[in-house]
């Protein structure tokens, strides 16, 4: 029983939605609060039986709960395994020691390997607030990191969560470094490679600062939240799969770090390696084809920046036990026409069906990409690997694995584009000189990409192409009347997105 | 009234205490969060009348909140001016345009003027969430900020709030860097300089990372939270004061980053002068004495560290037009007996009082300052400022002008050290060779301080004295018996505070 003299409290459920973050709710004259000095915004430890988390306490002076009453965000009650009516205790933080690291690195002093280990053991356990991961993500930007700190945190974050084991020898793996709208090669790829007979249990993040990750464009077609077990399943039966990573915890911290990564509009080349090979070395990947796109507005600007990343992800494949080769690609204007979840799936159809109006540039990107890994893994001669792939397309036994893929993760079903629509027309006439594609990815998420997969763009006019004014350059997609309004709020504030010229 | 067409809700109060951070709660089901896309933890704002704030938006499944109603966090309804049952609305955020230079900075590019400017200025407004408040923190961190950024974080930081003038040609102000347990003196120097006949209308703050700031300190003896009109008429009757800096908004961005700093335990060289010099313009300043304090658990550690921060100081008053003097002290040992608000302050009356008992480091350290001030003011000779300071002391007229300005600050009141006493005996016998200031500085933190005023440290083993097993070393003092076991804990977690050696 809840007692004045005892700092245990009866937890009760009210319904608070918070996010990723746990929040207890305590009132202000609570026993507990007064005995242990809580005030609001004291982080604490949350103990019920053997499962205990760490939440932000946010005090309450009303009457919406009783004393000795307690109220938890719903992730709190998932955390800690909680119902309401179960008793808890709450008592003081221990200092978080590993966040010294941190500070010391603020201050210039380089991470090592046991430093990196406890700071990610620490996030992983839920130890850190959101302004301690925004201060680890902010020292860890930039060029900050070395290739020596970049090889211990893939090491410390590959040791984070689970791992997967296959019989095979060889699995393979790719995975675009993004920043490109509608560079969506990974489900024209996976079923190319597992037709081939290839295993490639394939794991896709969510966008982090775009307007879609792949697991967002996948999942408008089939469901992508699979288990362990599941993924596990789908590979042995087809040889490949397209599988959220978050669900299935191969690299749970990463997602922790991803959400702050997320509000900040930041993600830094030392932690992207990091994440990128994590997952793949998690997966249990052998061979991992990397795709680098490069233009002005992609995420990679330039060459020299490509071959530096190119030197830091085969550095740390090497040290962690992995082979990786790196294409580098044209990264100068969105592939394919959509952007957004849904809008690029229809792009992916296209494809995999052999349509004539289908993509030529993310199919060949596609084919590119497959045909390098059928060379990696040795079921084709250097240079041969294109022509191989591109045979598999075409035969369509991609596009029926793919279904085969599908159905063996919980159906397929076609994607939908949002029915509220703006077009944007051209001006003036003239050529297509440049695209801003940081713009057009900002416009595609303020009309609700990723967040409503039918939102997005689809492009019309690409680099070189003859526009007439008045002909349509882009269409805009939306589910609420308020995001298309901030969409084009934003649109006509920004300047040109498509650049026109005199021919 | 709130209508189903519209983003138009109404406020219910449940008094909920969030700290510095707005919270608005609205229901999952609620039109607004249908129609404008909001999810759990959306950074929104909210609109009443002319008022806007940014709030994070927690989602509620539950009925605690009725359809077209919404809650706000306490703060909320300050910020917003707003009461129970008002309409508001809310909306998406603009992005804010200033945080891609903080991004930038990440990357390695330096701040211009300009950019600091806005970062502050949306700061000031509240517009930053306290993650993205982290990462400038960060960024700003260790030896990342030149001259040239100091100068502009400070001019910036100036501009962010209100300024006092004054008819007096010469205003002088001192502050000390910090990190030395006990170092107190302005109380003492303060009543001094005025009762000398200067113009000292001192702010300072509260504790950053340390267990008490000065402003904690007085607190204990006389009100500190003065409005600006309250300080002007005291130091117009008295010549000086002794106020809470943050309480009239001299430089109130410096409240909301060292909110965050203080969460991180970063406080940085730069972002440090910037927030000392700007409330000293602020304050209407012309002539700024700093103490600076090294020794190898103190703030500053070296010798070298003090001349760099003693540049740094001159050139930014240079570039502000104020006249700056820097004492370089030692470091090596707490300062008084006291460590903690009313601990502190019971040796501040003491020195005031010339008690036989009265602690001479503190009292030497203040009437140094004074003095030295004295000689910058052109009311001493070069050399001759300590004596006249300390004739000033000796003769009760500090004192009576220390009770002076209390009375007009709003009355005096003895401070009073907590009931819960945990005294600190030798192991062994010997000599203290040496005192780990930072670890006495999280013991008394851990005890309490300084959120209980009477919590904190009485140390007895000055640097030199011999001390007999046994024998006290110092008194640990607490509200609470959660937070006495917590410092307890960690005391005997954290190996030698004093190290004692065989004579």
């Amino acid at each position: 029983m809840p007692d004045s003299n005892s700092n245990i409290l009866r937890l009760r459920r009210l319904g608070i939605d918070t996010h990723t973050e746990n929040i207890v709710f305590m009132r202000a004259d609570c026993q507990v609060c007064r005995s242990e000095g809580f005030t609001a915004n004291t982080r604490v430890s949350v103990n019920h039986g053997s499962h205990h988390i760490i939440a932000t306490l946010n005090v309450i002076t009303s009457d919406i709960i009783q004393p000795g009453e307690a109220v938890l965000s719903e992730e709190g009650f998932r955390h800690l395994h909680a119902q309401e009516g179960d008793l808890i205790t709450v008592t003081h933080l221990r200092p978080i020691l590993s966040f010294s690291e941190v500070r010391a690195k603020m201050f210039g002093r380089k991470f090592n390997e046991e430093a990196i280990q406890r700071i990610i053991a620490d996030i992983t356990q839920g130890l850190y607030s959101k302004i301690e991961i925004a201060a680890f993500v902010t020292v860890c930007s930039g060029d900050n990191l070395g290739l020596d700190e970049v090889i211990y945190l893939t090491r410390a974050m590959i040791e984070s969560g689970s791992r997967l084991q296959w019989k095979e020898k060889m699995v393979v793996d790719k995975h675009c470094v993004g920043g490109l709208p509608g560079n969506r090669t990974t489900p024209i790829v996976v079923p190319i490679l597992a037709a081939a007979g290839l295993t490639i249990p394939k794991t896709s993040s969510r966008a982090i600062t775009s307007p879609a990750g792949t697991a967002d464009v996948i999942e408008t077609m089939t469901p992508v939240d699979l288990t362990l077990e599941q993924i596990k399943e789908v590979v042995k039966k087809e040889g490949g799969c397209m599988a959220w990573g978050g669900a299935v915890k191969l690299s749970p911290v990463d997602d922790i770090i991803i959400s702050v990564e997320k509000a900040l509009d930041v993600d830094s080349a030392g932690q992207m390696i990091a994440s990128v090979l994590s997952k793949k070395a998690a997966a249990g990947s052998t061979h991992t084809v990397i795709d680098i796109p490069v233009g002005q507005t992609a995420k990679v600007r330039s060459k020299e920046e490509a071959f530096l990343l190119e030197y830091y992800f085969r550095a740390v494949g090497l040290a962690i036990g992995m082979e990786v080769e790196v294409l580098i690609t044209d990264g100068t204007q969105p592939v394919g026409k959509g952007i957004g979840p849904a809008l690029e799936a229809l792009d992916v159809l296209s494809v995999l069906r052999n349509e004539a109006a289908a993509p030529t540039d993310l199919r060949d990107r596609a084919v590119q990409l497959a045909g390098l890994t059928l060379e990696v893994a040795g079921l084709a001669p250097k240079g041969a690997g294109f022509e191989k792939a591109m045979g598999i397309l075409q035969s369509g036994a991609a596009l029926e694995k793919f279904y085969r893929i599908c159905a063996a993760q919980g159906g397929f079903q076609e994607p939908v584009a949002s029915p509220l629509q703006h077009e944007v027309v051209a001006m003036s006439s003239g050529v297509v000189r440049s695209i801003d594609n940081r713009k057009l990815a900002k416009v595609a998420k303020l009309a609700g990409a990723p967040k409503s997969p039918g939102a997005g763009i689809r492009f019309q006019a690409p680099l070189g192409r003859y526009v007439k004014k008045g002909e349509l350059l882009f269409t805009i997609y939306s589910e609420s009347q308020g995001e298309l309004s901030y969409a084009l709020n934003y649109l006509h504030s920004s300047g040109h997105i498509v650049e026109l010229v005199s021919p």
